[in-house]
């Protein structure tokens, strides 16, 4: 059982830490983006360094104080607030962000988990190097936070997640005890993968304090299309015939429905298809590729290809980086028509590749027997991930669904999991999908996750209520 | 404690499961390749399904029975055979071995853990995929017992590690409960990594029983070349070189050093390096390309602009499928050669990339303060993995080496370590190494490791004595 993070706590505390390291909570450290959880007052710790992040973490683990781990407070999941039961410590990551190491030649960094996302991919192209993580909050989210979430973003169909593109972590445990990871190297078999368990742990396993990532090759020429397509079905083969045209080097597959245009229309947002008749659906493709190869004319075969066998209706095809940006601001631009329109309920799934097609086809109707809803459906279709998204019908508001929203939810939730998807693809469980996992979890997998949690965190310090529910 | 796999207890177990289930071990169930390690005469059990393992582990849970799963037999670390402490029950998962299902327009198969990798690969192919793991005991080796030991091979730099290959995995855990893993998601967020920490821990965790895995589209063209090279720095400066060039689409890169052609003529074996004059370094670079490329310019270009910046010396270029394949063979028959020589001891190490070169260019004269020793240094240099062994002097044999063969060993290893290298990059650590990992390891990951061990096999049922110590 916790302890509230009490004032005698803190005078511990705080005597064991320089100056300045225990502040008041200000409100970025008790907020999320989704405004549906709210942190009480209390204290932050803004520690500089490891050792000092371990000193917070044996007083808490001996305290039996709750600990909420933070970087830049950019989660939809709400595992950075914790609104409920003790009082916790939030431990802020935001002064530990220096570049530690950077090795052009051998691809790796070394950073620690404060520094943004953008910082890292400036870090990783002041060396002519691309660090390929890549997501619309990139600017104030840092990369602690990403590997806790184990992020996706726009380029994981090429590059992968968080989690792939991390060579090593250091990381403190519930007890203090600082784990010095930080090897770069692409193979080490030594043991137990306490890297990639940690990694997606949203916390609650360990605080991660510095990791070393893996970079690449800028590409010499990124070609961008967004293109019309026939159906989601065809937008499945038209991936799978880019990915042979370009040798696998499609870097960006997003899906983009009419709806997401209609409501920048709706909400007077500037963004408008690149097309005089909206189609229904859409892709944005986005190729990286090496000068060896005549960039314009792959892009060119796999539309005209496309078209030929009936799945490309139509096409944008960008013939500069400014022009290429636009197409991205476009796709980047959904997420705040949904807000602006205010959904009832999201949902951040995936399924399998063969299963899509079929599950955006029939799954409207069957939520349509429920209430009169719009659905935004969009999102990276190349690594089967869906945002889908369920808005009030027009002229109607988001209040008008209380009734219906959870059995909506709950209806996305069991379409995706009878075709063997998930119901977290990217964002991941935090406290608003504890319930769902649950539910949903394979019974083994919650009960290894329990004896993982239990044995790592024994007093359950670590982000409680997060991934799994209080005990 | 454990207790023997006794008659009475046999008795019970047998009585569960169909006949035939229970046998006596033949002698493949109880050596390994190195023959360092001699399993004792027992009992094996042969399921054909994963209720079987599930009830062949939850009888020997319950009565403090060891079980060392087993796929093809072919790892280098004795993670296969238990030669001490109470008699274990041999669990081979030979029997299960079907195709349990293949989506070629996800780019996904799902296996049996006892299917050959050989048959995984043929099963891809045959739907015109790539299943890109490829190791040279790809014939006996099992999928199962490749993703226990996170099994890596020569194609790791493009497509990684049997652990990044697998999307989903079905595990039974020391108790006997079955995790259904098996999802085709490339985005899975939803709670801890269960399945990477069950990759790659030998069997000690859970028992693999089928998997999920990526299959890739398979490159228009293969382009195979050797390459005499002025040093291990020169061939790590042509690596980024041809990455740049071939836009990250190098799929192997294997150094070769002119010892273990000096190998070859000494024990008979009929591979001759190609060049009239051996160099004391070789790389083989093979590319995996789409038709949009030109290959052999792309490859030509690399080989001019490395020999413009005096990094190539010479070259032979395979201008066919046949050519390519007699190349791959040179470098395959390295081992071979090895063997009849006869090793002092073998290292599977890894360096961060930037410190390869000099280790390489050190480490002999190091060793050789110690004892005459011949070195073949050779391996997967793209991810800075090196098989580095030691052999004895011309004339002399293994035998006389008994009294230095652990001081050279510990040094490889300390040199490694002081460069933040591992002791084993793809082998894993078996029962061979587990004393290295306890000398060399991070404490705070070995607790870690300890910690979730006791967790999911709390009387240390599952391959007692690999990766970690009987306690």
């Amino acid at each position: 059982m916790l302890n509230d993070c009490a004032p005698a706590f803190l005078a511990r505390l705080a005597a064991a830490l320089p100056e300045g390291t225990l502040r008041e909570a200000e409100p970025r450290h008790l907020t999320e983006p989704r405004g549906k959880w709210q942190g009480r007052p209390g204290m932050v710790a803004l520690p500089r360094s490891t050792a000092e992040v371990s000193v917070i973490l044996r007083h808490c683990h001996a305290a039996r104080v709750g600990v909420v781990p933070q970087g830049g407070g950019t989660g939809l999941v709400s595992g950075q607030v914790m609104a409920q039961g003790p009082l916790p410590l939030v431990l802020s990551l935001e002064r530990m962000n220096r570049l530690r190491g950077i090795w052009p030649g051998e691809n790796t960094l070394t950073v620690e988990a404060g520094m943004t996302l953008q910082a890292v991919q400036e870090a990783a192209a002041a060396v002519g190097r691309l660090f390929p993580l890549s997501l619309a909050s990139q600017g104030t989210a840092t990369i602690g936070g990403n590997l806790a979430t184990n992020a996706g973003g726009t380029q994981v169909l090429r590059y992968g997640t968080a989690r792939e593109l991390c060579l090593g972590i250091e990381t403190v445990f519930a007890d203090g005890q600082i784990m010095s990871g930080l090897k770069r190297l692409r193979k080490d078999n030594t043991g137990y993968d306490i890297k990639d368990l940690v990694i997606g742990s949203e916390g609650s396993l360990g605080v991660i304090t510095a990791a070393s990532l893996r970079l690449f090759p800028q590409p010499d020429q990124r070609l961008v299309a967004v293109l019309a397509i026939a159906s989601p079905a065809a937008a499945l083969r038209l991936l799978r015939l880019a990915e042979a045209r370009a040798g696998g080097l499609v870097s960006g597959f997003e899906l983009i429905s009419r709806q997401g245009f209609d409501f920048m229309v709706e909400t007077g947002l500037p963004g408008r298809a690149p097309f005089a008749e909206v189609p229904d659906w859409m892709v944005l493709i986005e190729l990286g590729l090496p000068r060896a190869m005549e960039g314009e004319a792959v892009l060119a075969a796999i539309y005209e290809e496309g078209a030929e066998q009936g799945l490309v209706l139509d096409g944008v095809i960008a013939h500069s980086e400014a022009q290429a940006d636009q197409l991205w601001a476009l796709r980047e631009s959904i997420p705040d028509a949904n807000r602006r329109v205010g959904s009832i309920s999201s949902h951040d799934v995936s399924l399998p590749i063969s299963e899509i097609a079929e599950f955006i086809d029939t799954a409207p109707a069957r939520l349509r027997q429920l209430a009169d809803i719009r659905i935004n459906c969009f999102g990276h279709l190349g690594d089967g991930n869906l945002h889908f998204n369920l808005f009030p019908a027009k002229g109607r508001q988001r209040g008008d669904y209380a009734a219906e929203a959870r059995a909506l939810s709950d209806l996305v939730h069991e379409m995706v999991v009878a075709r063997e998807g998930s119901i977290s693809a990217e964002h991941g469980i935090g406290r608003l999908k504890v319930g769902e996992l649950q539910r949903f979890g394979d019974p083994a997998r919650l009960a290894a996750m329990r004896a993982v949690k239990t044995a790592l965190d024994p007093f359950g310090i670590l982000n409680p209520g997060a991934v799994l529910p209080l005990e």
